[in-house]
């Protein structure tokens, strides 16, 4: 079972590639030809999204039969057996690249996330994602993020509050936006400020802000702004972080580290679909 | 001025950002605050999709001033603005990241087939995309492909014949199954087949059709599969095609190279919108 | 089971029909009224749709039995039963004439196809639709020319290429429309291009296109430029075609004929749903 | 200026016609390159749609300017320019199918219509479109009878009442059936009942029902019902009516002649775009 | 089972209140925790809407089980347990707000209703709905107010016609605006006309009206009215109709009241979902 | 401008008003006819969506002109014309009942709202809103709610986290219940407890949550907790809470008072449209 969300998000990637029918397919495979297949691993990644590969074919024909044989969140390595489809051999064939298309993305997405996760283990650090995600996938990323480990980021513009420095110039200092942003802000909202330096650092901590980003500094002036901090606001480094640095990144003591490439790009995990029988 | 189907994933994209409100910038930014933006370029790369990343800006606030400065298919290096973007702040402000998110897709796909363009110049070969693109991103990955000097394989199932290993397995045969295609076959519509070795794709040959896919051949296979065609048919190398070999592969005289990770697996290009006032 | 696409279209037809309800139904007709009913043809005609037909009502009431006695591109006489039905009879009365008006459209254009094809039999002409559908007929209107034994021209703008006077007016000459066309050509699509008189077929030749367009040509210009082209490219007739000049434009020798009135100009099968019960 | 939902059947057909992208004009047609076009009448039709023919060009391309010559119910000669338009080539050639293939319908079913009407001028009979429309397509039909000078049935099974013989064999009689209906009734809709002979015609007066359909009824028969009804209902005269048949039973005296034909067998009126630069 | 314009009322309010996913409840209750529930009344009420709410929590999960214990129309008293759930608990929880902010307003509306009902009980008058609901409540609320024992009138715009105060300026008086009106009017709807005073009252009758609506009369002005129009005319009392004065107006011999009321100043029903295990 | 959720919004709104046309403006008043209206308060009300009520009118035809006389959050005396509006007659007229209906209920929801924020003038509580919306309405409602001076809780399950009973009862206590949440928390979101009586005050308090609901609490008893808790978590009143005990509630020195029938059980605010020429 899915959501409502995700079933719309299946239904448009199948009208996409579908469109006004699969040419040759219909002209090739019968009806009543039965098939069965294998989701096959040909790389090692990170299981995520497992049950929206099931859905498309179960979306497209609701007597197939699926079976998976690992679980979001678990390592499949090469060679390794991931699912089991059996039905009509037309409607394997017709949802087969639509699904890959959504499971290898999510696996991709996941991977990578683990990677960015082992990175940075024995500190306290989170890894984020950010909302640099291709249009229309914004749901499916983040869900792959939280499979490998991370953690989600806001949604969008809509579900949390962060004030980078065009509004705080708008505003004309930070204790301004923050000011602003209080009279109308949901309780169950926090209020985040993008911080280019320590001075403005110490003017988001004398706002009683509940997240400080620091955007595109240095681990030396991380470091700097973790020990003033110091527990009164979650700290979130931000900016260019790689998988060369993001250790080091880490060491500062920062609690979050927001991670666009982890969204914006992605490496597809290998896995294909064999016809068995 | 972009065509209908275009205007629909803007208006998902940014339905899917904004969502029920951009809640940091309404509450701090005025309606009437106006501010000038640059797109800068943080890296090099080929431009794809400034019509598009225009549009975002105007289908929020049709008042919003875009002027480019690049047109798609040329190259942007580091530190070039790229576009400038005059109106209302807020509106330039929500519509940033989603403007940002499809335009740096399209310039990452666009520069990536550049560099395999390049990479096979001097051979006669093109440079062919797939169906392996992320739900919802077909048309505006084959737009960035087709302006980064690659050519479009078929769109989806429905206009292209492409007669894989599974359905030469229903149908018994490669001779079977082109016959049970030419009975339903669009006269506009060409037909493909994947052959795996040889003797596939002599028989292949022996049924008339347009193009051979010659999928996971050893450059050694498709040398001799090309002198067997001879000019009979279109030649398409397919599987595991990456920077380093395609080269390889152009040499061996094929006329078309499909590359899956053109859109499965992209690097976004580095852009980023700077509120100059 | 149908496509997505066309539970689209089935999903919008009723809604148009029963809008916020059945008035009369849900005064009259108890939920719990149970009914059966025959489709009956009340002439002769080619069957096509009858899955589609089916799956009105299916999409309304999961639980309504349907039994189809014919096949698409079957013969039905007059008196004939084709489907039985059986469930709700309220069921049955909602989905009654949205059933039947695609049911009747597409065997109507079926038949009408069926007629154009036997009228070439003998000469090696097929018989071609047109985009000339009414709004959101495309597809059922193609799928039922299929079936009635006619060939699909292409679905849209975007699956086919065909270059018209005013893209030759507009390129300056044939030749520079088919050029240009051809650096964004997809290697899976062939081109067409219309060509007025045997000057213009001489110049469509030069320049290898695959499909050349005689539009309204006399049968001795046809006859004419079938001779010159003479295997070169395939000859698609096209204008003002109609049952009474069908055979002897086929007699020219052209590979194809392009008729309009398949789906611009259609007469309804006579199909009616009895209650039985 | 076209209500929301005719915007919502041309942006619907565009995208059928255009999906993702026209790869023609695309191709071949610069941007710059701008255009004129003349609408052609190439037979004699009365004119409907004509601003919906406009809007689809304007829809695509609001620079586009474009002069109706004639309006909505008058007659076009063979011959007669009914609209020019002028702007960008690409977009008229990329809304001309879809704009001629509404604007064709629109106008065969006005004429189609109007014949029906003239072939009763002298008796007190209206002419009644039905329910028998393609898909999608029943209020640009029902526009077009009306613009035709028929008259609307009702739009679907929401805003009228028409107690049909299945839902009179459920009911158990005419009397039950009305009488369930009135309990529910909207006091702004009217009642009609289906009637098979005379006998149910006099149940049908007996509950003082608004209108009484004759359904299938000789001429002869229709006389007498009109007698024995005398004004105290409307008379509907429906099935198998013919522009052969029409006068004869206008002459019986019914008010109103319900006509499948008018929508489900038309005939598109033949119009053309000539590009006249 | 519910007709397909129902469906997507529900599919929308599910996807506005889960949008991208319920954090509360997948963080914290496994898929296959199950649960039982009860919706039970927190007040008396008028129950409407009971298969309705069961199809919010089918839609998201076709498992669980639905037991209704009362049915449309009945009176629930404080404390009655009007249905039972069974199944998954997440979905359950998931499902709850959306399906009892549909069901509390719609029992909400047929008790509001159902007490104008018995206020003017001993009267003929009907109690009629308006076209004041909230966006996207139309056919939600009409339906709980026939379930209340109202009428509905009109559903919109495009089912019934009502001259009003300003169509009878635009056309200069009510026999212009009727004689307008008359010309286009489908058989099947009625005319009503809004009059102001008894000068009106009788121009209306002159143009043999079917429905004359006094607005905002008095009840001595109806009185009157009713007496002068004497059953040649439905007769609709309209304007700050109450539960105060309503017994008053039907007491004047109108055969109906229009109540805004009724829909746009409706009072939920309490009602909430108790998890019994 | 209005952003696009709201446009949405407004298009559904128009075709569920609108539908197939408005059949009797249309037959009454010539496209031509100017007129000129204005928005008439006829109570006193608090404004909230007069860019809303305005953007109806231009939707349907952007040519209207529209001026607000007041603005969001102002106070409305009867008598008041709230706006002026001129152009296309038909256009005013069809968007009328739209507008209305729309900007009627957000003033009355603003309005309602407005009354519980004078009702706790010299406490610290903020008065919230809650999921209690009918479908669709969410968002116009918590915009309304912000207009009126209140704050808005979370607006769907997927921005905000609220713990209860029954997430509680399957996580076996509070404490586990908030341990499983943090596991998947994104770092910007507030956790929200609720809880009902001190005891599970306490066991919250532990846990560190954010903000403590205390549900259907007497006042004594939410004085307690509130002493208790002591500033640690904002707390939160719920449950039955109406004009006549809000004050004392407020008196409690809770943080937050949410209100259901802000938004449940709304009464409309008296706006009407008088065409003055």
């Amino acid at each position: 079972m899915v959501f409502p969300q995700i079933r719309k998000i299946i239904e448009a990637a199948l009208a996409e590639d579908i469109g006004t029918g699969d040419i040759t397919t219909t002209a090739i495979v019968g009806r009543s030809v039965r098939g069965r297949a294998e989701a096959l691993a040909k790389d090692d990644f990170i299981l995520a999204g497992i049950d929206i590969f099931r859905e498309v074919f179960v979306f497209l024909d609701e007597k197939i039969k699926f079976k998976s044989l690992l679980a979001d969140g678990e390592k499949a390595g090469k060679g390794t057996v991931v699912a089991k489809i059996e039905g009509s051999l037309a409607s394997i064939l017709q949802g087969e690249r639509v699904a890959l298309n959504i499971f290898q993305r999510m696996c991709g997405v996941a991977t990578l996330t683990s990677k960015f996760v082992q990175a940075v283990r024995g500190s306290q650090a989170k890894i984020l994602d950010t909302r640099k995600t291709p249009p229309g996938l914004r749901l499916l990323d983040k869900m792959a993020v939280s499979i490998g480990g991370g953690f989600n980021h806001r949604m969008g513009l809509y579900d949390g509050v962060l004030i980078k420095d065009n509004h705080i110039a708008a505003a004309g200092s930070i204790t301004a936006a923050v000011k602003a942003q209080k009279n109308h802000l949901p309780h169950t909202v926090k209020i985040e400020v993008e911080t280019k330096n320590i001075k403005e650092v110490r003017e988001a901590l004398q706002c009683s802000v509940d997240i400080i980003m620091l955007d595109n500094m240095t681990p030396g002036e991380m470091a700097k702004a973790v020990q003033l901090i110091s527990g009164r606001a979650l700290v979130e480094a931000s900016g260019n972080v790689s998988l060369a640095n993001v250790a080091a990144i880490a060491a500062t003591g920062v609690d979050l580290i927001s991670v666009g490439e982890l969204t914006h790009s992605v490496r597809a995990a290998d896995i294909s679909l064999k016809i068995t029988q």
